[in-house]
């Protein structure tokens, strides 16, 4: 499907609206024979994942890269944004010659389940009542958003991915996808991210959901059925919860106390400094784009991973047996996944005598590092995909023009 | 004055509001003939500086100490509080026998500019309009703040301090009283806390403001008289500001991912976790303790606060020939004001050649340490103070009991 050109003339929360229920990438519809088992044990169809991919599929379907989105993506990763028109979120490593080569691979990107860009989710309409699904919406896990690509994978008709990659929230679903679907994944390239999320993290997305479910256009959720949205409650959502993706040592080089387009204070409580201007600019944008009840959702999925907690508390058990090649990637400064929790896994995928590199990478850039111009991440990730491409004797690509 | 008895039948907001205008504490009045030029070059006239005190004062008047309280302190450092009735937010340190002891020393604490307890503030009625301040009240200072002290002071008839002492917001005003009143200023402890205001510590405060200024029950800073309370949004800003309190470390120790009363989580948005539940707590017992403006303002103050800016850009001109003697002290896990920005504080005063002891803690409990049971803090403090008020020939106090 393309975008249809009324959409030209709509604001960017209409076009939101629209594509949540009519994506304008391609999509899956899994039928109501079909029934996803969710974590919570309740019963899933029909449901909708849409995706995007970019590159072409071997003959051999042996080139497929799943890429998994954070906690805002969404599948535009290397195309234009059809809300906001900005250029996709992982265009520095997805594209012709780029790491993730699409002159060698054939990148696969969905909207996770949960999400509000397509694929089935609490802005989406439920087919049983007719009416958003709101808070009726199943409250959903990492695992229950990889068991829903698999049908994806299957449409595709690929056996078994040769990558699943992807950083912060999208490293819990490559962790997930290596656990759940082991077999089905050659390699695995989670970055940035952790087995569990921490009591300090979920407390960060606990202040975003109070102040979502604070805002009175909130209305318990049903904000969609009644023609309000709660932006001032999912503003201040993502501005504490943007905080957490900068280092300190980022925020201080970008902004330090540098004033906003003035000379002195304005003793107010105007924006007197960048930092806080660029905070407001970040909470205004994001709602534009993202729907509220998803923030919600999806951040609570977050909070509920905890890898060893499903493997009898040994994290060392989700990977038992895998076969998988492992390259796990962190940044110093990452205060949201400390290095350690990436070590963590590692060793994890020891004690099984997994295939493993760890690559913890020196920036000062904090977790927002994954999404970013670090050169040491794309000298990674490209020669990790290129070796194993050529030990699974792939075509070379492009040869990184 | 005593807290009148009608009040037990009030509710704890009721209390409060009275509070703003009616302390239960002692308080000074600063008339109208002696206006404060306050660093946004406004004068305020009159105003109210309510303050607690413990403790004698000598005949000399040579052991005072002014205790300086945080963002969400007040005067009630060790006594009962008349809203929470919880017990003094400071009786680790302060008593008979504690580490600041009152048998030895008479230690005043003052409730600041801008704060909602007594002392003049968005919250008191401004005697010009007969209506709370709220938004028209001048923006502050940390520097006013301690300006407005030196009357109660003068007041009290104390020429020099023995010591000021205070933690966080608190160590901002004893920096502040050592480089605009050092010569009223005899000793100096200036405890968790920095120079300076980062530019995280402004996104946090900012993020705070925000969630307050979103709430439509704050009016546009009128609530008081509109009859309404921003409960939710300030409840929020407190749970964001207290994540920043501890370390994760604390928080992953003191609640990890533990469920809070169940066997399983529950598939829903409730407090799941027990971290949740603790700071939908924090949220909400805050808020019947605490105006809202009062937090708009406070947190300005602090943000504002730059002690090298005010001079020339040279934090040790701050101190330049102080006789002050000064012993800096910082927690190991702080991370709102880390050790190194201690270490700023003590090269300032070696650049000048002052008096100075630095005391690094090992704690794990970030922040809030100084406020809590940490022997470490307490014997660096009574150690400091003893040798010093022996050095100035203070009588010696109960000896520790």
């Amino acid at each position: 499907m393309n975008t249809a050109s009324p959409r030209e003339f709509l604001n960017s929360t209409d076009v939101r609206v629209l594509e949540a229920n009519s994506p304008s990438s391609d999509y899956i519809d899994v039928p109501a024979s079909r029934p996803l088992r969710l974590d919570c044990d309740r019963l899933l169809a029909p449901f909708r994942i849409a995706y995007k991919t970019y590159g072409a599929l071997n003959a051999a379907k042996s080139n497929a890269v799943l890429v998994a989105h954070a906690l805002t993506g969404d599948q535009y990763a290397a195309s234009q944004h059809p809300v906001t028109q900005k250029p996709g979120w992982w265009e520095t490593m997805i594209g012709p010659g780029k790491p993730i080569d699409t002159d060698r691979f054939f990148v696969i990107c969905p909207n996770v389940l949960g999400g509000c860009m397509g694929s089935t989710g609490p802005a989406s309409i439920n087919a049983l009542t007719g009416k958003p699904w709101g808070l009726d919406f199943p409250v959903i896990t990492i695992g229950d958003m990889v068991d829903a690509q698999v049908p994806l994978i299957d449409h595709l008709g690929i056996d078994q991915l040769f990558c699943v990659v992807g950083g912060s929230m999208g490293g819990m679903q490559v962790l997930e996808w290596a656990a759940r679907h082991g077999p089905r994944v050659y390699t695995a390239v989670p970055i940035a991210t952790a087995a569990w999320h921490s009591s300090q993290n979920i407390a960060f997305h606990e202040v975003g959901r109070q102040a979502v479910m604070a805002d009175p256009d909130w209305r318990q959720g049903r904000y969609l059925e009644l023609g309000t949205e709660p932006r001032n409650g999912l503003a201040v959502a993502r501005m504490a919860a943007h905080i957490t993706y900068l280092s300190e040592e980022a925020l201080q080089r970008k902004f330090g106390r540098s004033l906003q387009d003035l000379a002195a204070k304005t003793f107010s409580f105007n924006a007197d400094f960048q930092v806080e201007s660029y905070l407001r600019h970040q909470g205004s944008t994001f709602v534009d784009r993202f729907d509220a009840n998803s923030y919600l959702y999806i951040t609570r999925a977050i909070d509920y991973f905890d890898l060893a907690a499903e493997h009898g508390d040994v994290l060392a058990n989700a990977f038992k047996g895998t076969k998988t090649r492992f390259c796990v990637v962190s940044f110093t400064s990452d205060w949201l996944y400390p290095t350690r929790e990436s070590r963590e896994i590692v060793q994890a995928l020891n004690a099984v005598a997994a295939n493993v590199s760890f690559v913890e990478i020196e920036s000062d850039k904090g977790h927002d590092a994954f999404l970013l111009e670090e050169p040491e991440l794309f000298a990674a990730v490209r020669g990790f995909l290129n070796a194993a491409a050529d030990k699974r004797g792939l075509n070379s690509g492009s040869g990184g023009r």
